[in-house]
């Protein structure tokens, strides 16, 4: 079964021989790691994964949290899971040494942690969650927060959430209606009383670690009881579940939210403040706490396109393994026999084609983001170049890898429908990624709203397409594909620049369409950029062949519909805009 | 909630305004149905799918169907829905009045039937799984197996299944294996022993009705103990649960199949002929079993197509309730306030618009086809243009209907992804669609390596076409968009000109993206056929308004893909026959 996670060959490809793994590795600040413990741990962690995630992978979809009088009761495999996992310290992968973190650049951590999310993706919450929330202490908590609070979730004992959205505050967190009042100071720092209702609150209660640190995203009220308004009145907070004293917090689970997958993740309503209001502390300055959760942001989108990839890449993994060994009928044109493999029928091997592009694609994108991350900070143009990918790669990996689960429900037909097999469930666990940490409408509005109006981040991009344009022009069997690769760019620079002259109802009813073409861009450039890798590979190395005949399938089948996405635009459509309510 | 089913309105301006429902009444041999009874069996219809079968879909979902000792048990709430349906004489609803049946043409049988299908899709299988089977009987049974077998389902109280599929025979049913042996003759026939394994039988055991009539497909061996071969080989046979005699038959049921969705259909494993053999006779002809299926094929995969549309219907419907009501931000460009419904937004437009082009679209483009039933017995055209338009059908709902209920989820956001709303099993429910009665890549070999050999099918096709592109040349608003039809299907016939001269790797790498782009050409058609009758609609026909928008958007934003699909096979690619399985 461990096979079906993401095979090593293509990590070692990426990692190594596309992205520089070594590179990033002599540049790191924390050392230490060279390509023998990269290595290691890449191997502690498909191991782990498939033999600590994957084995309960089906259990934890069908035995539910449940909310009891004492709270909420997790499946007791995944307690035991996450143990092992904080055993081989990985709860500190990324997080810096002086921490007692691990130091791995984001570029190795990404890598290793896709093993976990293509296992189990309910399972690898936990920690992502937890590490988002030290890291954010981290960088924004007094040294005794961070002692109190971080170093716990660093060790694995505690674990941790994000608590911003609310019942009526989902997408638009200015409506975040929270209210902390200030209760004095101590060690910890200013404290305040909480109260308020938090929706979606994935990890919110549990019983899988010895306590739960909330980070909560609150609105402060002066001592006259005037709350601070918008997005500006909003602060981060501290709020443990079980206080420093050993008191348990006035936190209450208000209901359980069944989701159609990813069920082995508690998912809360909690009410904090029913009672005298919970304690929390101030995590940084006042009116900071959107602020300092936007830095995190690219980490976290990012995260989820990780899962998004690792998804779909598992469901394309089992599509391809159950084609070679499903016998059904025999391609169009072949003599009458016996079965054959479906793998055999060119329409299967389209289907397995694009799941490739989309699922290959997919996690190729995230790590390159990842290595961005890590060239962020000593190279100021690849946090741009990052802030401009971001929302790009969060909705490509969440939506293609997403198709990449469709195919392979398709692919083992009425089988991929029954809950014997995994390919549903991945499909049904996939299905969160394109809504939560931004839905693709918000991922397409920070794209054509934001991240586009800066056509200096867009030259950077255009720089580093067009190194890979100039080395297609030197590779007779891919210079075709670097002169379409080109072409599709030019069409993608000019439907930017009419944007950034766009009427805001032209701009608002294109922009998700404008994230779907430059994601199809950003997809086929870095699929001809691999391709180039391996160029000229026969059939002795079809790993390396495969490579080039997806980036073949990706342009002939893909590329064109860049045209469709931007097409409106170009014309000056603001078309959903106009269109009265009462006529949907 | 009732009005979250199909609306009435949609449903009187397809029948009535569009299709000519009145026309198809007066042409009907069975007489009888006027306008005014039309509608009341449309009231009825809405009101016991409202009421007897909406309240329990949930329901169904959670508690799936148990195997007992004494054999499956589904949930008593569906056999109450499906006794009063009895009571209504809705089984028998299409069926000929000289049979105890109600004789509605198609046309207002199915539109009728897609009030059931959107309420409760799993319930509603079970009707239309026996009509099917009774509907065969008649067809091809014998006088005694008809009063039988045949008229208690028209009755409603034994209910029937199709038996087709084994564990190794799906798609490709020369591979059946269950054997028919002769075993004499009886008032019921020549009667048979049958033994083998029957996968994926829907309805094939529950403790719902008193008996249950399996119609199976075996392949006879004659008395030299000698088996028939090939599909030439296959023969129909009728199998009761409980024999005439008061007997169980010697059909066991091996395991119970637990699916993504569709939970309230029982779906089984079941083994004729563990011991003795099973009791069967046969019907009709030896060797015609699979000619019998494909003569029900079209009318079967219309059934499916219209359960795939009423459930991105009923999805699409709930995702415009819930935008107009869900507050949350502003859209960009408007003054800073409060936050309105979501609706407001251009880019939650799009998505409802989409929404609609899908949802409404392939319920008109499955109700077209079943007035091509109803024309059929009458005009040979009819029937040709049944023939190509089904698998255009069947899968166009079926993906479009499930990219309805997709759209569904993202409106609501985390909403969506819970199961406290309808709106993620909608979609679970749907993606068994584009798997059953053939999946998508049979449909893309049927259409393009059938269907489109026929040039004179083809060419009836595009005279219906271009009769709309006519009248649209008469009508200011909507002449542009005939043009850009009749060129859409300029290109779509040299595809199918190309196709007729290509080389079977070539056909088969690129029959379904030929069948997604014939799939947008016949619903851009009818768009624009629907819309030249709303042409001029004000503000104050919002409904009418809203088909002529529809139908721009559909020509702006999905009819350019036509291109996308057909562009490779123009070219003569067959990439994907073309890579080795081993670079996959």
């Amino acid at each position: 079964m461990s096979d079906i996670l993401i095979a090593r060959e293509e990590l070692d490809f990426l990692l190594w021989e596309w992205l520089g793994l070594d590179r990033v590795l002599a540049e790191s600040d924390d050392g230490g790691i060279d390509r023998e413990s990269a290595g290691a741990i890449l191997d502690l962690s498909a191991k782990l994964a498939a033999n600590g995630f994957l084995p309960h992978y089906k259990l934890s979809d069908n035995r539910e949290p449940e909310l009891t009088a004492s709270g909420v009761r997790a499946l007791p495999e995944i307690g035991a899971a996450l143990r092992e996992y904080a055993e081989l310290g990985l709860f500190s992968a990324s997080l810096p040494p002086d921490r007692g973190g691990m130091g791995l650049p984001a570029l190795l951590a990404n890598a290793s942690f896709a093993q976990f999310l293509a296992a189990n993706v309910a399972t690898a919450a936990y920690p992502m969650l937890t590490t988002a929330n030290a890291r954010l202490l981290l960088a924004f908590g007094t040294e005794a927060q961070i002692e109190a609070f971080a170093l716990p979730q660093i060790a694995g004992r505690w674990f941790g959430t994000m608590c911003l959205s609310e019942p009526q505050a989902g997408s638009n967190l200015a409506d975040v209606a929270t209210r902390a009042v200030p209760d004095g100071q101590d060690a910890l720092g200013t404290r305040y009383r909480l109260s308020g209702n938090k929706m979606w609150i994935s990890g919110g209660d549990h019983d899988l670690s010895e306590n739960i640190v909330h980070l909560v995203l609150a609105r402060t009220v002066d001592d006259c009881g005037e709350q601070a308004a918008g997005t500006k009145g909003l602060s981060l907070f501290v709020v443990p579940k079980i206080l420093p004293s050993g008191d348990r917090n006035d936190i209450a689970v208000a209901g359980l939210n069944h989701k159609m997958g990813y069920r082995g993740t508690t998912n809360c309503l909690l009410n904090f403040g029913e009672r005298e209001g919970a304690i929390g502390w101030i995590v940084g300055a006042p009116g900071q706490g959107l602020p300092q959760m936007f830095k995190m942001m690219n980490e976290a989108r990012i995260g989820v396109a990780l899962g998004a990839a690792a998804l779909g890449y598992r469901g394309w993994r089992h599509a391809v393994q159950y084609a070679g060994e499903r016998l059904q009928g025999r391609p169009p044109g072949t003599a009458p026999g016996k079965s054959l493999p479906i793998v055999g029928h060119p329409d299967v091997r389209a289907m397995l084609l694009a799941g490739k592009c989309y699922a290959e694609g997919a996690l190729a994108l995230v790590l390159y983001c990842a290595r961005l991350v890590d060239e962020e900070s000593h190279d100021p143009d690849a946090a741009v170049l990052l802030g401009l990918l971001t929302p790009i790669a969060k909705t490509w990996a969440s939506e293609y890898g997403l198709a990449a689960n469709d195919i392979a429900i398709q692919v083992h037909g009425g089988y991929g429908y029954a809950r014997d097999f995994d390919v549903e469930q991945l499909w049904r666990d996939n299905r969160l990624n394109p809504i939560h940490e931004g839905t693709t409408g918000i991922q397409g509005l920070d794209l054509a709203g934001r991240k586009l109006k800066d056509a200096a981040a867009l030259a950077l991009l255009r720089g580093r397409i067009d190194q890979t344009v100039a080395k297609a022009a030197q590779e007779p069997e891919l210079a075709g594909l670097g002169r379409r690769l080109a072409k599709a760019w030019d069409r993608l620079g000019m439907a930017a620049e009419v944007l950034r002259a766009s009427e805001p109802d032209v701009l608002a009813s294109n922009a998700t369409a404008l994230l779907r073409a430059f994601g199809h861009g950003v997809a086929g450039w870095q699929w001809l950029d691999r391709a180039l890798l391996c160029a000229g590979a026969g059939e002795d190395a079809p790993f390396r062949a495969g490579k080039v005949w997806a980036c073949q399938y990706f342009f002939e089948r893909e590329m064109p519909k860049i045209e469709v996405w931007i097409a409106p635009l170009l014309a000056g459509s603001a078309l959903p805009a106009a269109i009265p309510a009462a006529c949907l």
